[in-house]
């Protein structure tokens, strides 16, 4: 008989989140200047450790390349020295942004005296369930710092050396400065880690999946703790009877082909009958010629100049991550907005137009995260929305929506100053 | 072998899940004006049908006091004359309140000359999972209306012939002015439809619980649609060392016995060791005299010159609901903190201090949707904050934390508008 039971998942899950909620108590109280020195030293710590972090990753390659690993999912989980640079430097942004915490949302003094003040507040303890990239690691420590939230992380198993040099790496840093080491923390079990994680109420105040479809849908079906869905994008271009037509070719050829596998890439084109035909065959050669696998529905096939195989409901519905494109006529803005309803997943839709009455309808009716008129769908990113970071783009209606950064990280508290008022 | 397959709760929700997002789609749309004019127009339906209302009630009072309902559920369950002026009032009110949806929550223009504007849109389809009280029906549904989304109601069979003839006044209402009837459908089948409508992702956009603990805990662990959990609350006051008593023992007194059967009313009162010899005596008699029982830990009992059972964690643990309080003498701030942690609800938490810097951290340190100093936590409410409306109290920290309002019902769509810009 064995003197040591096996820890389990839920324990282990269990130990993390008290250790994270002790943790998240001192996050909550430190000052913007303690948490942004924190952040630089967290970076130089970085920096400093290159080698090891490189080797690791070294590692994970290896080992992903004996899986059989294709190159371009190697190339997402490499780490070069320039790349871990530019991680490092990544922190120092946040630390560069303002801090959310402790800013007054809104606030009254009631007719008998009380001084009422909705205030930013951490969430807690958060959980994050990631794949390949060790950048998000990092990204994740950073923003949930600043925010003032312990994370526990659980990265994919292909960088599993790599996000535990990282994750080292950054306790120590925090050690050192006499800051929580908790307030990062790797889960490295199996599979049963997930499941503990996202059921662990009353430890965890937030799960965020970010990942592929099946990762989210494991996450959104099996939690009990509060989630936010990210990053699934079945993205529409809709070119408008009224669209101008170069403009329209040059959104979709950007929205389709400048970055392919990411959830803000265009997956589908919808043509207004009215100008199918003098749009698409330009537009449909230049995707063909930048490599983009076309499939046509029956009047687009008749007006098409190039190849392309019919489109199903299926492939309407599918999110390519690739250079593949399904591609519809529609009889109205009412049909466009019609299909959208049915295949979209409510992270991005963008109309062409010069009609004014048809961008203000399809940016009333169309229920999506982000809705742009005359715009690359690629613009759907914290970055580029100017919020300084990103920790996922939420297609989900509660809480946050669209691309996530440092307040979407945080929860509010209600605090009432009397002097003595009673009912 | 019958012809027609009885139909399934799932298939039930399912239908009404439809009719409920082509709803909300026409409701997403209506102006303010139009919405007022529909709630005056609820409002004056409910008032025509009094006499409809209260024969209703009359047939749930009677099945309620035949099956043993104590006095107090029955006096909730009530509806006269006055009561439904009252709630037909209510909604009134709610349309004098601002329109939630359109409003502009922030927004920039982008460097690359993109203008970005994040707008409030309503969630889309809402489900409320309640208790007894029939006037939630008509909040709920104004609630909606005002906000944009369609309710899917399922109250309690307690209230089941009340809310079945509110429902259909408020139907025929909406109808008569081509408003979609399908804003408000009631589910009227057994338990199964609530695990239906809380599992019905993709239909069902929200679902707020609101009654006891175990409703609360029913749909939040079933649920894999997102959820809003409401008003658990094991509400502290804690008397500091420097609170000035008399106003403690007001606050006290209110917090516990203004109205005992609501989420906001004290549970467990905490005293600081260097005021308790001072302060609890005459305190504990005050609540004594109101009819409170009190269940003492061994230094107030020593104290006390009143009746009190021992209090245990069990009793540290519950909200009685009712004339009862658990009461416990503290070393210090930092162990009032400490109990507040492992007892509380994060709902309301009071402390009465004179002292500066123990409000500030208490207000920093104690985790809750409301921190109140030198105030009664009666105070936690809809109405008394100043929101015209109040749809429940939430405990949780993602998207809405205290009272939730109109606002508190609306997600946000981001409106991205260009002139051609890509990446």
């Amino acid at each position: 008989m064995s003197t040591t039971a096996p820890i389990t998942a839920t324990q282990r899950v269990q130990e993390a989140g008290l250790r994270a909620q002790a943790a998240s108590k001192r996050l909550a109280l430190l000052s913007r200047a303690e948490k942004d020195a924190a952040l630089v030293a967290l970076a130089d710590a970085l920096r400093a450790a290159t080698d090891r972090i490189v080797a690791a990753n070294a590692d994970d390659l290896a080992r992903g390349r004996d899986g059989g690993m294709t190159e371009s999912l190697q190339d997402r989980l490499r780490l070069t020295p320039e790349r871990v640079a530019s991680i490092a430097r990544a922190l120092q942004d946040v630390a560069a942004l303002p801090d959310p915490i402790g800013e007054v949302v809104r606030g009254s003094t009631l007719a008998n005296g009380l001084q009422i003040k909705q205030v930013r507040v951490p969430m807690g303890v958060i959980g994050m369930v990631y794949e390949a990239r060790p950048n998000v690691t990092v990204d994740a420590a950073g923003l949930g710092l600043k925010s003032g939230n312990a994370m526990i992380l659980r990265g994919g198993s292909a960088a599993a050396s790599s996000n535990a040099v990282i994750v080292d790496v950054l306790r120590e840093a925090l050690e050192q400065r006499d800051l929580p080491a908790d307030a990062v923390q790797l889960l490295d079990g199996g599979h049963d880690d997930v499941e503990a994680l996202i059921t662990a109420r009353g430890l965890v105040d937030l799960v965020i999946p970010r990942g592929g479809a099946s990762l989210i849908r494991t996450v959104v079906l099996g939690a009990t703790v509060p989630v936010i869905e990210t990053g699934i994008g079945n993205v529409h271009v809709y070119v408008d009877a009224s669209a101008d037509l170069a403009m329209a070719t040059q959104i979709t050829l950007n929205a389709k082909t400048h970055r392919p596998s990411v959830c803000n890439a265009a997956e589908s084109l919808l043509v207004h009958r009215d100008v199918a035909a003098a749009f698409l065959p330009a537009a449909l050669e230049a995707l063909a010629g930048a490599g983009v696998k076309l499939y046509l529905d029956d009047t687009a096939r008749g007006l098409a100049g190039v190849e392309g195989e019919p489109v199903t409901d299926d492939l309407f519905a599918t999110e390519f991550h690739g250079l593949e494109m399904s591609v519809g006529v529609v009889d109205s803005l009412d049909a466009a907005i019609a299909h959208i309803d049915r295949f979209g997943t409510k992270h991005t839709e963008v109309i062409v137009t010069q009609d004014r009455a048809a961008a203000r309808e399809f940016v009333a009716r169309v229920d999506a995260a982000v809705v742009m008129v005359n715009a690359s769908s690629r613009f759907t990113d914290g970055g580029e929305f100017g919020f300084g970071a990103e920790i996922g783009i939420s297609t989900q209606k509660l809480h946050a929506r669209g691309p996530m950064a440092l307040p979407e990280l945080t929860s509010t508290k209600w605090v009432v100053e009397g002097d003595g008022q009673i009912r």
